[in-house]
């Protein structure tokens, strides 16, 4: 049997295993509010694309430990102490807590909590390292794809990362969540067929170098796609490579570019296919791109139809990790809060609402207190989405996700959609919970 | 069903699927040679340690193609004209090929190749997504861990990446790179079950806050696992945090330090355990680590025993992918190479040769054509571990790995391992390879 993660229940953090032991061991069994938040966005970043709720809720739903996952945590030296009674406890286990969730697809800022996770203590305290890890690296990666299909302006992003991805696992996550920030396909086959999202493929240079010259090539991967083909032309010589792929008329989809001053390359290019009356043909370019070069070519006016990002896409290489973080807000009907050293967080279970002009921008949000009404005009962005460990409602589709991105992107400030140093989104707090927070920490004091 | 990757060998990019039709269809059957090598090291790196292998044979041996995922391709628009055969030659592949690789653990540098796939044309080609995507990675964090593990200068360093990883998985593959680049331990259970490593876990904040104060929360963990309690400090307010827990006496193994200024704190919390008799005890220290901070922390005299890394080690942080690629060099006896600007590539199957002092201590590389004799008192890297599709021996064990991983790297010159602005390691082409190199250049012009 390959070596692979098997037990989702397992894919946590032993910590999170050994408090649940004694917590159990206490008889701590109240109800606890954690809540899942960022606390400070990205470099560059002006807003964040919520994304990963749906495996959230698959994972929550179908929680279990099985006989072969306890007897492997009985024989950890560890839990020696611990009786017996936490194994038929865990063995029985189900999630059956409550999450409100601000839905996918959703600009969320700094300090929002992105998923609010009510259940006995155990159960949301067990779940943490897993909802962290798919939450965190799906919207890492939706909203990098947000900020790479900005930069393009119209013209299409495509999904050409994984092998570069952390593993071909992480490749398939990415290619959901760069769905979602607007991408219009992925290279990731097996993405494509699960997901229903368009596959898009070219050719690569070993193709080329297969044969015994590029026009051989060429003829041969016409004579497979009629319709569909779209010639790499930078092996041996780009432009060169273009005219004899602008040799096959209509039968040419398009070329693409994977090297060299791509601006430059793109005009030329253009400019030869359409001297040959190849003008359906498009560009297709590729090459260690990102939004940062993706902006600077159409600024330049490179005539390219289609970018495959792929490196810094899934990797968000620029910004490589999300910081979220999971928070116990409360215990029973009692707040809590901690004070460590910059790392101090908010008490109480919290609502999110944002506030939009007449025109539909978005202009501030405001975290409140879950039990303050949501003032006029405003939209509560958290929602329920469990209640008693089932789903409140199906899921949106994938397309109904990404049309939330974009359609909630556009009504963002401009300034806040910037590339680079973009203006700061103004999220304010309300009274009350200023005054719940204050109250919290002069008690512990 | 819960929606994840299911088939592996859909796991890939659409363009070798595309190519390896139209191979079919031009009845391009010969056999190729594949290598997979990294064109330049990532920053600060001086070395990388070849990480992936045992996940890549294992995808080799099982590769196949479902009639389900036969139905998905057949469906797909693109593949209108491809002929029926193919799609029966699809059904029946096997990966039949040879593999020649070098073991994991390897230090290898810049334009070595990793990995060597003699395959007929199509079956090498489909696999470079997948062989790339595993090795790219894991590479890149057993390279991390490594560079972690000797800032460290022989105190322990545990994986904590799992909820900063990219997903689930990646943290999977993560803790055993991370193992093989020198780790103790992970906190991901599921790894450590699967892989053998040791799990390590303390507590989180949520567990103080989850008491009404700090010390029930302190003695509810010590009851709990009296020979194990490692306690996290900084809740509230760090020292204050250690007296508390320094009463535990022997019972204390160890105190966690989570923020702050951890080579100051880590200094009077020791004070403050060694003055109440628990000497014992030992000191853990996380947030948001690497090996420059943790490098400064050993250089300050922290007394930390055990450091947590999470995002930094499980991202690659500095550096978060690593750009390997796998390039055509020959196809049946000829000998291929690309001339892309930037970009080209070496022709002919190679190998790599090291060369080492009387000390034991690596001199330098040469990258030879394969069938050059290995010069005396060198060691031949690329070793075979397949020959038609079928193992040559059974796989180390994760912990020989790792023994691999310490003693080579040991024995590469001390400023090739500096952390920053490292040394270059000296790797050289041999004559005969130069020359091919040029022919092959010259008859394509």
């Amino acid at each position: 049997m390959p070596l692979r993660p098997q037990s989702l229940a397992l894919t946590t953090d032993l910590y999170e295993l050994t408090m649940s032991a004694a917590y159990f061991k206490r008889g701590l069994v109240s109800e606890a509010t954690f809540e899942l938040f960022v606390r400070e966005l990205p470099v560059n970043r002006g807003y964040l694309v919520a994304c990963g709720l749906e495996q959230a809720l698959e994972y929550l739903e179908g929680l279990r430990f099985t006989d072969q996952d306890i007897a492997y945590l009985q024989g950890l030296p560890v839990f020696s102490a611990i009786p017996d009674g936490f194994w038929s406890y865990l063995s029985d286990l189900r999630f059956t807590g409550d999450v409100e969730a601000i839905p996918e697809g959703t600009p969320v800022m700094a300090e929002e909590p992105l998923l609010v996770v009510t259940a006995p203590l155990i159960e949301a305290q067990l779940v943490e390292t897993y909802l962290l890890s798919m939450i965190n690296f799906q919207t890492l990666i939706a909203t990098k794809a947000a900020r790479v299909v900005d930069a393009a302006q119209g013209r299409g992003i495509a999904d050409f990362g994984l092998r570069r991805a952390h593993g071909p696992e992480a490749g398939f996550w990415a290619a959901r969540a760069s769905y979602v920030g607007g991408c219009i396909g992925t290279s990731n086959v097996e993405a494509a067929r699960r997901l229903g999202i368009r596959p898009i493929g070219t050719a690569a240079h070993s193709f080329t170098m297969a044969f015994d010259d590029e026009m051989a090539a060429f003829e041969a991967y016409v004579d497979a796609y009629p319709d569909h083909s779209i010639l790499l032309v930078d092996t041996y010589d780009t432009l060169d490579g273009v005219r004899r792929a602008a040799t096959f008329g209509n039968k040419l989809k398009g070329v693409r570019l994977d090297s060299g001053d791509l601006a430059e390359l793109a005009t030329q290019a253009r400019r030869i296919l359409d001297e040959a009356g190849c003008t359906e043909a498009t560009i297709v370019a590729s090459g260690d791109l990102n939004e940062y070069k993706i902006a600077d070519l159409v600024e330049r006016g490179a005539p390219v139809d289609l970018f495959g990002v792929g490196t810094q896409l899934v990797t968000s290489y620029d910004a490589p990790a999300l910081g979220g973080v999971y928070k116990l807000v409360s215990i029973g009907e009692e707040p809590r809060a901690k004070h460590s050293t910059g790392k101090a967080t908010l008490p109480g279970k919290k609502q999110v609402v944002r506030f939009q002009d007449a025109t539909g921008t978005y202009t501030h949000d405001l975290i409140q207190r879950s039990t303050e009404p949501v003032p006029g005009g405003a939209e509560a962005l958290l929602v329920p989405v469990m209640r008693s460990g089932g789903r409140r409602a199906p899921s949106p589709s994938l397309d109904e996700i990404r049309s939330r991105a974009t359609d909630r992107r556009m009504r963002l400030p401009g300034g806040v959609r910037r590339l680079r140093n973009p203006d700061l989104y103004e999220v304010g707090m309300s009274a009350a919970l200023r005054e719940l927070s204050r109250n919290v920490r002069n008690r512990r004091r």
